[in-house]
This record gives C-alpha cells, structure tokens and sequence, in this order.
C-alpha cells in the first residue's frame, strides 16, 4: 500500500500456516511491493500449507532449507538469486526449536546433544545464512537482516527452557556479525523480540495461554499481534530505517520495560473467580 | 512518497534552521502525506527561518511556545488542535538546551539553578507536553510521541556534561508517561536516541569535531544523518510501529553495540599525520 | 567481625528509625570497623531515633544537613573530617522525598514546582554531595560512594510515581560524576538497586504491601531485606570492589532479570481466596 | 585476613599458571579462609604449574576434569564433596577457550563443527556444571557460583570472534540456571564481566596488548587487574552479597558506562609519535 519495499529481493524464512508470524510478513511485504523466496524446513514443508501462501504472493518460490545444513544454505541463496534475478535486500528469519522441550525435559535436565541441536537450528542457523551470503557477496548493500527473538533471552521466564539460551546466542551472532557485514557493505542485522504469540511453535509452550494472558496484562499497549509485528519488519526492511543495526528491538506493547500493572491483579481475581 | 502519514496531524517542535533534525522531520511528515503545527521557543523564532520551513510545508502554522510554561503549552495545544481541525496524532520533541554549558561551567562545577531550568527545558517539558495533551485529551488513540535523545544517558561522554542527566530525565519521563497514556489511549511514547549530528545545537558542544568524526568511525554504518533521522520518525509515527511503545530506541548506525573498532585507530593516525 | 572497613571514614546519610536501610548501614559499618558521622535533615532530626544508633556506634556524631543547600553541604564535609580527623573514605547517600506523592498528586497531575524539589532533594542532592567534596578534595583516593536507588529508574511501577525519574536522574549522576572523580581520585561511586523494603519512607506508598508480596514471589530469592543490603553496602564501600565504578548494582533476590514465576500466580490464589 | 570465607568449602576452574585470574582466586580464597579443591582440563594439568598453586594453598587437592564430559563432571564433584567432607558453598568457572580463533578462521568464515566444541566448553560447560550439582545436590543452601564473563557479550569487539557469542550463551545460562538453583536451595549463580586481563588465553588474541592500552584509557580507573578480580570474586562468594543473583557484574574500572575519555586520544598521539 505505501510501496516501502517496492523493487526489493528478500528471503522469508519460517512460514508453516497462516499463524505464522513469517506467513504475515510475506503477505505484508507483498502488499508493500517486495518480490520474495519463501523456505522452510523440508520437514515443515510436507503440511503443504505453505503453498497457499505462495499463491497469495504473485506464485513466489519455495525452496526447502535444512538450516542446519550448509550445502542446503548455499543452494536457497544462489537459487534465489537466480529466480528474483540478482542479490538479496532483506531477509526474514524465523527459525526456531528445541529438542529438550518437544522430548519433555526440564532445564535442570538437559540432555546436550538435543541442546546442540537447538543453538544449531535455532541461533547457528543464523550465522550460517549470513555466512553464506557474505562469502558469495548475495546481499545489496544497505540490505536488511531481521531475526524474530523473545525476552526470555534477557529475564527468565521458566517454561521458555533452554531457548533462552538459545535466543541469547542468536541475538549475540546478531550484533556480531552486524558489525563485519555493516562495515562491508552498509548490510544491517536487528533482531525484533516480539510479544508471546499464538503460533503453532508458541502455544505448544506450556502453560501457554495463562502466560499470554498475563503477559497481555502486563503490557499497557496488550500483546502485540502477527501482523503487526509483520508491519514493523517490513519498517526494518525499508529504506527509512537503514541506519539502524545491531540492535534488538522490542515489540511488546510497552511490555519490557512495565514492572507492575494492577492489571495483573485484575486477571488473577477474575480466574480464580 | 508512500503516504506513511496520509491524513494525520502533528505538532514538531525545535526546527531552528536547515541543520536541526526538527527541520529534516517536518519535510520528511510533509512528504509523507501529513498536516502539522509547527513551534519553538519565541526567542528561537526571531531568526525567522522558521517561516522558511512552514512555506515549503503547505504554509503550515507556527504557534511560539515557552515549554517550560503551562500555559504556553496549553496554547500550544489548543491552537493546534483548532488549525488541524482535532485531536492530534503524533508529536516531535526536539527540545533541548543546557545553561551550565553555555556559561561555560563544567560538570564539577555546576551551579544548580542552571541544572533546574536545563531540566526544565530539556527534561520536564516532555512531560509538561504530555501531562496538557492527557488532561485536554488532545492525543488520538494509538498516536505516536518521539523524544529525541542521546546515548550520553547511558554512557559518559564528559563534554556533554548536565545534558547526559537531562537526557536520562527525559528518557525516563517518557517510559513513565508512556505506560499511563498506553493504558488509558493506547498513545505510545518513544525517544530515538540519535548519532551526534552538526545541528547548530550540537556543533556547539567543546571538541564536536573530533568527537564526530571518533563516533562516525566506531559505528559500522557511519554516524547517522538527521535525513536519516528524519526518516526513522516518520516510520514511529506511522501506524505500522503501533505496537512499539516505552523503548529508547537507537538510531545510531551500530555505534551504541560496538565496543572497538581498528577504524579508530586509523582515525587517530591521519588526524597525527 | 571481619575488619572490611577497619580505619575508615565515613558519612551515612538517611538513618531515621531502626527501620530505615541507613540504620542498619550503619549498624555493620560499626561492626566492620568504620568510624563515622551521621547526618539527616533537620527535620528528620527532630524524632531523635538517630541519637540512639549514634550511641550503639561509639557515639557517632550527628550533624543535621539538608541536602538542598550548598551551605549546609559544605558545613557536613568540613565539620566530618574534623571529627574524623582527615579525609573521608565512604559516603552513603540514602535521601529521597516525592512532594507530589506527599501531597497526593498522580503522575498524569504533577506540579512542576514539587518536581523540582523532588528531584532536587532526591537526585540533585548526590551532585550537591560530590561536587562539594571535589572541591574540598575530601574523599580520599580509592574511596566509595554508594546511593541507594530502586529498579523504577528502568522500568515503570506505577505507584512509584515521579520517584521513577527522580532515580534514573540520580543514577545518570552516579555514572556522571563517577567518570570525573574516578579520573581525578580513583574514587568510585555506584547505586544500588533494592528490593522494595518497608522502611518508614516504603510503606508509605500507595499499596505497598500487595505489591511487596508480589516482588517477593518473583524474586528467586525474595525480597531483599535492609540487613542484607547492608552487608552488601559494606562490600561496595571495602578495598575488595575497588575496581568497581559508575555501576547499578541489583540487590533484589533476582527480581530484575526474573520475566515470569508461577509463584505470582500461587500468591493471587491465596489472597483471593 | 578478613576471614569472609572461614570454613566455607569450593571449587576453582581454571587456574593454569600464575598468570589465570583462577589462580589470583585461588590465593585469595585461601587467604580468605576457605578450603577448596582445584581443577582444569587433563591437558592443562601436564604443565604441572597447578601443583605448585596447590602447595601454597594448604595443599589444595587437584581432580582433573574435561567440562565437556558428564562423567568427569560428576566424579569431579563426588570427589569434592568427599574430599571437602560436605556439600559445596562456592565455585568459579574460569573457562573458555574458541577452536575457531586457534585455528585462525576469522568470524565471518566460521567451522560450525569448531563452535559446536566452543560453546562446548566455554558455554554448556556452566550449565552440565550446575545440573550436575543440582542433579546430586552437592550445593548448600545459599551457596555462590561465580563465571567470569567479558563484555563482548553485549557490544562487538571484532577480534574477540566467536567468544562473544559463546559468552552471551554463558550470561543466559547463568541467569537460567540461576532461577531455577535459586528458587529450590536459594543457590544464587552471578557472571563477572571482567577488564581485559593479560592471561595466557587473554594475550594471544591478537592484537592484545593495542587493546589493553584503549581499554584502559577508556576506563576512569584503568584496567582491573586480576588480583583485584579475585577480591571481587571473594565479596561474591561470601555471605555478605547473598541476595545477588542473575546478575551480570562489571568489575572493569567503569569501562562499561564510559563513552569516550580524552585519554583515547593522548593514548593515539604517543602510539603515533
């Protein structure tokens, strides 16, 4: 509608359905005028859904990914250079998973080769992205990075588990390598630390819909939704925020930085009522 | 150009001359499709380029305004709702002046009726600003207010002496009037902590020059722009940034997560050359 | 009983009743052999709780001050290294007042007038307190200044009203004036951040008492108490943190970094039912 | 001398030679009145300097342990505990080491398989630390873990490559586990964000000793050496910071809140004349 992301090449990474914060922001970016790939684990993608989405979206592309793997990393990104006709301006990632919490274990009782595989999937496969685009130079300068984070990598919230940890690293590779690839080609990388959400990976947390409701409470703008949490990365993605990177961003609803809200009291009494 | 602000209504303040940032943001909203008021303390208006800035903006209306005086304020928001014809939906707080440092003290020499009337202006005024809006309820739901800051709240940078304490007021003013006026109007308050930049304000400060150019080479992107700046309002006004609220948001080209660069090294070398 | 502060001078600031923080400030940096003066405003003085603490501490001598004045400041720096015969080696600053709390005033309805004696009182008061002791040179090399803060500087609790901003500012001029005399003196100054603590000044907050429960249920280790804090005051103001500067300490049970605790909803159960 | 660690029982990692700052914590514990076992990976152990460290400190028993292993891991702190005669109140994690930077590879072309062995033992090694205490209970209530950490986890300083991320991991992993340890034995867990230190891991990061010099120009009070680390690290062990915990804990001279000092300059102009 504004034409923010008119003539611009992205890569969407994270769409499984239409409660997808990746799925919103595809749509988003199609209406701001940006023309996309859409990848997701070759797993994810046998639900098909993500089909539907690409109709919506001018029939884009769908390359499968196992972001774990750097062969798979190399070909999405010469791939999609290939059919978007040159390099890439911005690049969503909204990746996720953790062996520990789908197997049922504690914090206290983490098994490590889940957990590598976690950081792996869900921090590393960040660094292997931008490690592939920088060694094959894939991304225009001024080009925009977004990787969707949570708090928990700031304060604990239990039930998060270790993807806290692993949302820590993932912010960490961000501001890293925001400064190798800032001081090459002018390429920023933020992350964006969106209010919990009803995604298909986020309701499957335990204790899900008490802590979203609290979280709600606490917030005095309320949770944040999908979509607009899609309108303020295709804001990242823009041009009119190009000098702004490294940075971890909050989109909350105010909710990072309130301590208290009677609010919260108010929720209490009435589920106990 | 992509109609961000179609059909809104602002108040800007502090545009003294074409290096201000208020300058650069009121033709940024202007092109974005926005209507607005613009104002400034009456002794900054008797340069008169200010009439300047309004022609080229659709002959906005200027309204003088003393912001450490109620009633100006009150004036203010009156006028401003009578010349847009409603209530308002976003505001540019681009205040900010130190008597300390223009009499020449140092930080360990304060005279302290200077530090109140630097607050006054600097810091209070945020929230003389709000406080009228919330008691006239002169802000529209979901409008946007952006205070304009630097990471001198954070950090030490010895030269900005008692400003360093009037932008961490400032920025506390804004997250606490942030959570009041979310609950009740879902207005959210942001500060964009921003680059140095040459305005005539800033180039003022002892050793600007070389402070500048230490900054522009520790940040990956450079020192961001006040066109830049001005750009990244724009999108905090625009309803696709409605869920940010309360945040102190670097604009700063990765300078606030860098701890070192060998560009500063360079920079040390030619300037001994 | 374990000689951190043994042969050191000092300045306690804030001891009003045996449940102030101060109080029990005091109480260790006597047991830890420190040598000091105690010091209130005068009309803090008037309750006379204070001549008791001085004579449990080898009768401390007590000189009133009210930390808006230069002279009264003054007068305190002077008068303690005579009695203390030389310079000074610690300094607690624990002061803080809110006339618009006092005189009901919401946050949305300041009075600027109080403000400024808030945050003249509040936070002006630790500038006051280190700009007269650098210019006396009072403090000796390596010496600790510790102010007492609460973590409404970050984040918003509403009933805490303008004591928020208030904090940051003080915190800000921790930080400031940390740089200056550290360069000068190797003199050091941090805040501490407390859990909430139900002093004379605490309790008479606005719903204290709900929302102590709550902070206790979320830290980890629950509320800190003023002896703990004490014993924490008495590290920062020993040799062994004397590399530590221009810091915000949390002493809070792990309050500050804790999102989330199903104790919170535990408590709201047992007081609703 | 101050006997803040009389009877207490703990483990320390990492002291290699006279040099690591595990060993100035090692003698200072001691000196302290603690008793404490000590250990390293098998590797390190062959240079045979640990003996001598043990010497001095009354014989101080040495169990090898490779942190990446369970098994080591647990006959570690079965063999502490026996040795000791009880449960543990202390332990200091001085562990790091990057696979990346010891074979050259720059940040930007990364071997995954390499960071896996990073995080490995600088990072997951805290955590299989602490669930292997929690697991065996081998904590008493109130104890005190400490990790030395750097600031790179929050700001990017390039040479430090993949050690950043592998630090942020750590900070996570130590606020995680700090919630869970502290609401079940009020065991509270607390990183160390320490100035760069001229260890034998510290020196070979290439180009050191130029940011040493930067770092300490920067710093009001200068780089913090690690005999005043080891102090510190003894505050956090004794029961006087026992409300302390998830904190991350800058002992750095105020490098952290310092944004420019001249002496950065001065600093140049010698290096350059």
């Amino acid at each position: 509608m504004n034409n923010l992301l008119k003539g611009k090449k992205g890569i969407i990474f994270g769409a499984l359905n239409d409660k997808s914060i990746a799925w919103k922001v595809a749509l988003k970016c199609h209406e701001q005028g940006a023309e996309f790939v859409l990848t997701n684990a070759p797993i994810a993608m046998r639900m098909g859904e993500i089909n539907n989405l690409a109709a919506i979206c001018n029939n884009a592309q769908i390359i499968p990914c196992d972001v774990s793997k750097n062969e798979d990393m190399e070909n999405l990104i010469t791939k999609s250079m290939e059919i978007l006709g040159g390099k890439i301006d911005f690049i969503l990632h909204s990746v996720g998973m953790s062996l520990n919490i789908r197997k049922g274990r504690s914090y206290t009782d983490l098994d490590y080769k889940f957990s590598h595989e976690t950081y792996d999937i869900s921090s590393m496969s960040l660094h292997r992205l931008l490690q592939t685009c920088y060694k094959m130079d894939a991304i225009n300068d001024w080009g925009s990075v977004v990787a969707l984070t949570y708090i928990a990598a700031q304060r604990v919230f239990p039930d998060y588990n270790e993807m806290a940890d692993a949302k820590a690293l993932l912010e960490s590779i961000a501001r890293s390598f925001g400064y190798h690839y800032g001081k090459r080609n002018k390429v920023r990388i933020n992350t964006i630390s969106q209010s919990p959400t009803a995604t298909t990976a986020g309701s499957g947390v335990k204790g899900f819909g008490d802590f979203f409701d609290y979280a709600g409470a606490l917030s005095p703008l309320g949770n944040a939704s999908s979509e607009a949490c899609a309108d303020y990365c295709a804001l990242m993605f823009s041009d009119l925020s190009r000098m702004v990177t490294m940075q971890n961003l909050f989109h909350d609803g105010g909710f990072s930085n309130t301590g208290f809200s009677y609010d919260v009291f108010k929720l209490m009494e009435n589920k106990n009522s």
